[in-house]
């Protein structure tokens, strides 16, 4: 039987910390998310599925690529602008001498994903910088992790409702653990514009999901919310983070990250669109053994539920907001309204 | 409003024609389907998202390659084997002239993958070759297609129940046709283990199916089977073509097949996995025009729906076998049997 962690959420992966940072400016609603591997670094991989992805430093994830260990993932708003927050990651990397060593000191390993979330709180220009990585950085744990609408999730909007970053974990029955971190940012919906229920909430563990009881008035408002929704390519993105203390190689990683987006594709519709990015990683820490292959399927096979879970929580950790940008239900308060 | 197309099958695509054909031999359970292209070729694209393919005259699909139209794609059982379906294919398509042009004559561009039933009928050596690739090329209508335990269907079983090919439809509201044909082979289930109903269901069109009531003995009987079922390795594998008759590049029909694979997501639980091959092919007659930004976005949602459709027909199309290789219900007679 498959378990929640401790957190439940990706701290629950030991040697995981994240940090969050908001853009504090008038007018802005962006904001970063570090996910910080053990100071020794990770395996990682990843899978760019959607169609309209701002990344960094993705292409030496690839398994035919020299670099094997990242130091921290970087999620983010601001577009491709909000990148400039890995920056900010790697100084303080840096400057606490972790990173891949070179003759002269070290380069720290911080691919990034970010999302569309720009002028959402009213102007355009509001984005994480290298600050705000810094600052992400700084306020690191090992959890319990704050979800909703904070760091990466901030700015998140989904089918129309407002939305955010969200975390979930399990623990295998051989005491494997994997667990994801998403900010959750689609073009389409989190919920089934006919029932008003959220799609993944059938992937949640036993009493996980404090859920308002949807109905035909759910589907309706739900449905009115996304019908707002005016989706532009590179508009939308969810991106997120997956992470296990099994031992995978790069590969290993990059096949984790494939089956999270069957999460996504399980939780939100439609998914992976050219109006998305769609983006997941995964670190692998190796302090458990390298599966065989019936413990490699079970990994498998729960870490597209983390996924779906993780988005479950993401929405319904947020809150709504109203911005000179514009007004945002959350999915909570769509139904407390009716 | 999405309607299905006339035959709900991938022939309501205009210029699309399919034949199966099965191995006859004792001990056989297994065989081919041919899709065949308007004589001219398609458009066509892949996407490999399981980890144990087999496939053919896919590196070609790339859109960094150069040959820019295929002329029929072979799905097949046999394994590896099963490859040399593609051979007889070829062999009716340079008869009949239809090829890439080159120096003194044709040569034919028939993509192909295959699934894992070796031994499923009693023999591990009684799979398609080249003269199965050429009798169902013989075989090739322009609809209805025969659905279930027919073709690549043949051998096909599905998270320990008996599965087969199915397909489906859809017209969009601007008179866009997609549609997909798709051999259900999976480690993971059709059902929801904790419910019985199919997972795919959800996304059928109103009355699509016709379905048993499911129950808790349903689901009882859906996870019996599957526990009979111990996967390994390469032994599983769902394959299928989508096709449209938009205008599509090579990339946005490798696109389109990625779409597919969100409904597979939704419709095969695990799906993706070590275990599995999964891949989809997709195909673009270029009878309509090429999609503007908010067309394309609701053809790709479609794809991820008609692919789900098709394997929950895959599923209902299906009936049980008894074979010195082994015993597989299908979903309506574990059903009907309760």
């Amino acid at each position: 039987m498959i378990v929640a962690g401790r957190h439940n959420d990706i701290t629950d992966v030991a040697g995981i910390r994240v940090g969050h940072a908001q853009v504090e400016d008038e007018g802005a609603l962006s904001g970063t998310t570090v996910v910080l591997a053990p100071p020794g670094g990770a395996a990682a991989g990843v899978d760019v599925r959607g169609a309209a992805p701002g990344t960094r430093e993705t292409d030496l994830l690839d398994p035919r690529n020299t670099v094997d260990k990242v130091h921290a993932i970087v999620l983010g708003g601001g577009s491709a602008y909000g990148l400039d927050a890995a920056s900010g990651v790697m100084a303080r990397l840096e400057a606490a001498g972790i990173g891949f060593a070179v003759p002269g000191g070290v380069v720290p390993i911080v691919p990034a994903a970010v999302l569309f979330d720009l002028g959402r709180g009213g102007r355009f220009d509001a984005r994480p910088g290298a600050e705000h990585g810094a600052a992400a950085f700084d306020a690191a744990t090992a959890g319990p992790v704050v979800q909703g609408v904070v760091g990466a999730g901030t700015g998140a909007v989904a089918g129309g409702l407002k939305s955010g970053i969200g975390a979930a974990s399990a623990v295998l029955p051989d005491g494997t653990v994997v667990a994801a971190l998403i900010a959750v940012n689609a073009v389409g919906s989190p919920a089934d514009l006919a029932t008003g229920a959220l799609h993944g909430a059938r992937h949640g563990l036993d009493g996980e999901f404090d859920l308002p009881e949807p109905g035909p008035a759910a589907a309706a408002a739900v449905a009115a919310a996304l019908g707002r929704h005016t989706g532009r390519a590179g508009t939308a993105t969810t991106i997120g983070v997956l992470a296990t203390d099994a031992t995978l190689d790069k590969a290993g990683c990059s096949r984790l990250a494939t089956m999270g987006h069957d999460g996504l594709a399980r939780s939100l519709s439609p998914v992976h669109t050219v109006m998305d990015g769609d983006t997941l990683f995964a670190v692998a820490t190796g302090s458990r053994p390298a599966p065989d292959l019936p413990a490699l399927f079970a990994l498998h096979a729960a870490a597209a539920d983390v996924a779906a879970r993780a988005v479950v929580h993401a929405v319904l950790a947020a809150t709504g907001v109203d911005t000179p940008g514009g007004s945002w239900r959350s999915y909570r308060e769509v139904l407390e309204e009716l």
